[in-house]
């Protein structure tokens, strides 16, 4: 199947038709015509569909028992409202690579397989890479099925749901003893490409990065009927610490973003009695990353008690930074021209699976606009073949005998 | 039925028993359940039940015909999460009073009815006071039809869904004209009888207010990967905005609050593209509230400026000052022995009928904490059957032949 069918058959998979943007979630409608789509995808080229016990899909060219894998592919879920390529663009990419080596009569001396990571946004459950987590072992069975989602399904039961059995959930190290070499291909967020005039790069390091959840309670009451000094409200402690994260980042050459809020009452003429807003920060290393939170929580706390309001920080999940195998980024960057080598804020399966001990590289694939996790988010065509191109040939130097 | 029987009946309605607030909305089960207990209290004490066309609820006791009708009554929905008093205390107090009168032998030379208006709050479709609003003919019936809830149903489908003919909505000026006083008793949002040791107040006036809503957009984005200053981030706008209401209000002595917030895509790691934010705004005068909201809107669109944000107010619900009948206030206050006189800042169906022509009284009963539209919104049982036999006299005194 070419590349133009693959990307024909997902363009409407979860996909909202008023803002373009898709809603791909773990173990949602459109999840599960996904895990379709990828069951069909290695069905069509003979390669074996194995599903571990995380929901994390596998399709094997050559014997899984032979071991020292090369592993290929991404994920396929999306934020809310995202864009198409940020996962699909490495899982496609990969079924085309493998295409494309068999029209060269490539015979691997290694097998190689394409994978589709469970839930990498972490959009539903609020946990990022949580099925490459939950491979390694990073992140607890017993937690991960008490999960909730927003409607307040538990992960266990949307699990039972699709007919999985949660007490499979957990690490696998037979299986990821398999595995040789990781390489991802993603298309890139931010706009380093674009500035380098390069179709593809390959990346140095995920900056260390966390979620971090603020807790603000007051006193819900009368919009209309309570004088303004008689007020606790939450609302107003939520919005200096939106502008205090903002500003810290700045000053650090670090990134935070507040971009989730929950509200209650969250009513037009009643004053809030709890506000939650999540913080996604993330820096160059850990030590600035540490200090950004501390002084946004300062900054948090010192503002309740003008407000007479409480705040709470809870970390919800936090990864240290990320240096990728510098042998095998070093390998690919000369096999692809001396491609440019960059770091990257956003947090990847790769990143879990180098961590775990995996040599892992990443490719980026030029990104014109920068915009990610949105509907605008945008690869040319041309680029995207240039990617299926770099990637079959890091995967056929890889698998030479 | 006994004071303590009703209140007894009404306490489950609609409650949440986490937090103990209530959500009754506009055609929802709980109203609908609500509606079926104003109808079994109507035919509990031999009174007339009549619906017009907007669902707003009548009781009568006399003959409508005769005209120059004594109205009662308040409203039973409520905020979200909002407590026991705002709205029910009326209607409760009111079929009390009723009940005192007939054992004190009263023969009314007026008839007397007692109301429930409908969709008071506008926690549901954004409107306040909707039900006397679509009865004195200041909100159209079309504009009203297509009213959305957040679920994306219309109060046309709402009304429908519950047997309503939505094409009933309309002004109804022969019912109007059959009113000749109306009294509204409601718990009072402040604590203006608490420091005047009243039980028992008399409203003077309410306070012209409006609901603007702040469209804020700006590019959804990766949190991670995007540069500071690569970023259009409409939560900066929304949180400077949130900040600069509060302190307009502070300086004019005024009333500006942020309680509701929407964002999309509501994701951590999604740097937003659309915030939508409601201002609630109350002043003693009109040209206070105007330039509060002006300069609010302005400080927002310079700080857009700055977010390379877009930010559009939109009025969505604008009140006028309401100066309550000279004449029957005086009496009132007199009636009951000097009861203290005080504005609100909350709007009530007794600001709607007044403006419309009818002499409208409120009589207002203390709140111990001031705290309203909030579960912990409380009123102490002495107070409510002082407020009962306030109002009993003050109808006593109306119906006199």
């Amino acid at each position: 199947m070419s590349l133009e069918q693959m990307w024909s058959q997902l363009r409407g998979i979860g996909r909202d038709p008023q803002t373009g943007g898709y809603h791909r979630y773990a173990w949602n409608d459109a999840d599960m015509e996904l895990r379709e789509w990828f069951a069909a995808q290695a069905a069509d080229r003979g390669l074996d569909l194995a599903e571990d016990g995380n929901g994390n899909q596998f399709a094997w060219w050559g014997d899984p028992a032979a071991g020292n894998a090369v592993l290929l592919g991404s994920h396929l879920d999306s934020v809310p409202d995202g864009g198409a390529y940020d996962g699909p663009l490495g899982v496609v990419s990969s079924f085309a690579a493998v295409d494309e080596l068999r029209a060269q009569g490539v015979e691997p001396a290694r097998p190689i397989v394409v994978a589709n990571f469970a839930d990498e946004e972490g959009a539903r459950f609020g946990i990022a890479c949580a099925g490459s987590r939950l491979l390694t072992g990073t992140l607890a069975p017993d937690h991960a099925r008490g999960l909730r989602d927003r409607d307040g399904q538990t992960l266990d039961e949307a699990l039972r749901s699709r007919g999985r059995d949660p007490e499979r959930l957990g690490a696998d190290h037979e299986l990821l003893g398999r595995m040789g070499t990781f390489v991802e291909l993603h298309v890139e967020q931010g706009r380093s490409l674009v500035d380098s005039d390069d179709a593809v790069g390959v990346a140095s390091a995920i900056w260390p990065h966390g979620r971090y959840r603020f807790d603000f309670a007051g006193e819900a009451n009368h919009a209309g009927a309570t004088r303004m000094e008689d007020r606790r409200d939450p609302m107003l402690t939520y919005a200096m610490t939106v502008l205090a994260a903002n500003k810290q980042a700045r000053l650090t050459g670090a990134r935070a973003t507040f971009g989730r809020v929950e509200v209650h009452p969250n009513g037009t003429n009643a004053i809030a009695s709890k506000v939650t807003g999540w913080l996604d920060a993330r820096a160059a290393d850990g030590e600035t990353l540490d200090g950004l939170v501390e002084r946004v929580t300062a900054q948090a706390t010192d503002r309740a008690h003008r407000d007479d309001t409480t705040v709470a920080m809870t970390p919800e999940s936090t990864s240290a930074v990320v240096a990728f195998d510098r042998a095998l980024r070093d390998r690919l960057a000369r096999l692809l021209g001396d491609a440019p080598v960059l770091p990257t804020g956003a947090g990847h399966d790769a990143g879990v699976l180098s961590t775990y001990g995996i040599p892992t590289a990443m490719l980026f694939v030029r990104n014109p606009t920068g915009v990610s996790h949105s509907p605008a988010e945008h690869a040319e065509w041309d680029d995207c073949v240039a990617g299926v191109r770099a990637l079959t040939s890091v995967v056929a130097d890889l698998v030479r005998p």
